[in-house]
């Protein structure tokens, strides 16, 4: 292989992504990645070859890229931080080789967060709401123990058509163990020209407006919402 | 106020941070900081006012930032996130003004990951064992819930002087849940120039080599080691 590169440009638009995503995706020869993404980085893109694919080519995506990458320098491109559900994963599995590069990005929950005000200022998890690859059985387990254990909790992939109704069984389990104030935050596009924001509350929150471009993010014990923002103390002790 | 800025710079040096935090440094009046972190954006800051104090004050510098921002425009940087175990929450906490904007950088956990392969490429958990605002007893339980509920662990703030004994404590409450086989991955200053990489297993790991500089990444059940990089596969199911 001469040189692979799997790059997370995050939330999308060129002004989120870090100086080096930016470089070396100048500096490729080809750049790999799901059509829409590659629309989000096309300024950099000109006189480039590029290899696009729809959404569930993920995996002829990367094999794609491996051959490629072969006698080019390659880039492949994910949202956020590639190695957070993007392709870094995928790519070494299928190729662990030494000249495959990861390159970081600010994952979507970071992006959101800084729309939201600061939700995300104590302990936090990440969990992905799609089973695709993982039974629903573990997702709801993974919730309620998020929950239990005080933890601001972002949801990727929170609904699909397929599974719309996984959100609202979910945030049923996190209502078990936080109140009705407790305050939810949807970003849909963060940081994107199209963002949307929306703030509520675990009791008045409406699953309806939320899609597989939003993030939901999810408070623990002790974060309010204060002039449309949410804030989550830094600690236990607030003085 | 006029504008303040809440700014990550990524995890250290020019390169990973975005382009947005980087003009938005350019652009300011005042730079507010960590000796430290000043440092590390240095050629930012030519003929740029600045404003400087050691690790304990945290409070002070956003009191300052918030007083100089009511006619300037200010920044104030924070490694990695500024919203994960940084200065967004306090900023917002002290002075929740509209004025306020916070800009997100790649934290730790996605620097290191990028430096260790993908481990963090499931459901996964920042926890911080730092127990300056939070009671030993609450992040004993958070390590218990993430290491019962198979997250990919990453732990900021690990091993301090004062408190040298908890990661090793939290380490054991994650044995009991994996088995001695689970890659564990530390990476201290990551993507910095004197960044250092081990990579070892829950059975075999050695608390004494990890600082403050340091975050600790453990693997879910499913995660492996490959040609020195700790890989963790996308679902439950392998092909
Ligand atoms: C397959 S995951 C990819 C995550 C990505 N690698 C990251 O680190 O952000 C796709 C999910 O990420 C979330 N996401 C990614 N970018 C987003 C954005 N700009 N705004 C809101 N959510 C986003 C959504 O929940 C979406 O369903
Ligand atoms: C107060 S927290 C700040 C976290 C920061 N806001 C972020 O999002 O990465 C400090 C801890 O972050 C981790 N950390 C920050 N930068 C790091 C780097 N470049 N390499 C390794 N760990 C780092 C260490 O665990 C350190 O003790």
């Amino acid at each position: 292989m001469k040189k692979l590169y799997v790059i997370g440009i995050g939330p999308g638009g060129l002004e989120h992504m870090t100086i080096k995503a930016k470089k070396t995706i100048e500096e490729s020869d080809i750049v790999v990645g799901y059509t829409k993404y590659l629309k989000m980085v096309e300024p950099l893109l000109e006189g480039k070859e590029t290899y696009a694919t729809g959404m569930r080519g993920e995996e002829d995506r990367c094999k794609k890229a491996i051959e490629l990458a072969q006698d080019k320098v390659v880039s492949v491109i994910s949202t956020g931080d590639s190695g957070i559900y993007g392709m870094a994963g995928l790519i070494l599995q299928l190729d662990n080789n030494a000249n495959v590069e990861i390159i970081p990005g600010v994952t979507a929950s970071s992006s959101a967060a800084s729309v939201l005000g600061a939700p995300l200022m104590h302990d936090n998890c990440n969990i992905s709401l799609s089973d695709l690859m993982t039974p629903y059985e573990a997702i709801k387990k993974r919730v309620k123990l998020a929950a239990e254990g005080d933890f601001v909790i972002s949801l990727y992939n929170p609904r699909s058509k397929g599974r719309p109704q996984y959100l609202k069984e979910c945030l049923d389990i996190v209502r078990e163990y936080r109140d009705g104030n407790t305050p939810i935050g949807v970003v849909r596009n963060a940081l994107r020209d199209d963002q949307s924001v929306h703030i509520s509350t675990l009791g008045n929150f409406d699953e309806e407006i939320v899609d597989m471009m939003s993030i939901v993010v999810i408070g623990n014990s002790n974060t309010y919402i204060e002039n449309g923002r949410i804030i989550t103390p830094r600690g236990y002790k607030i003085d």
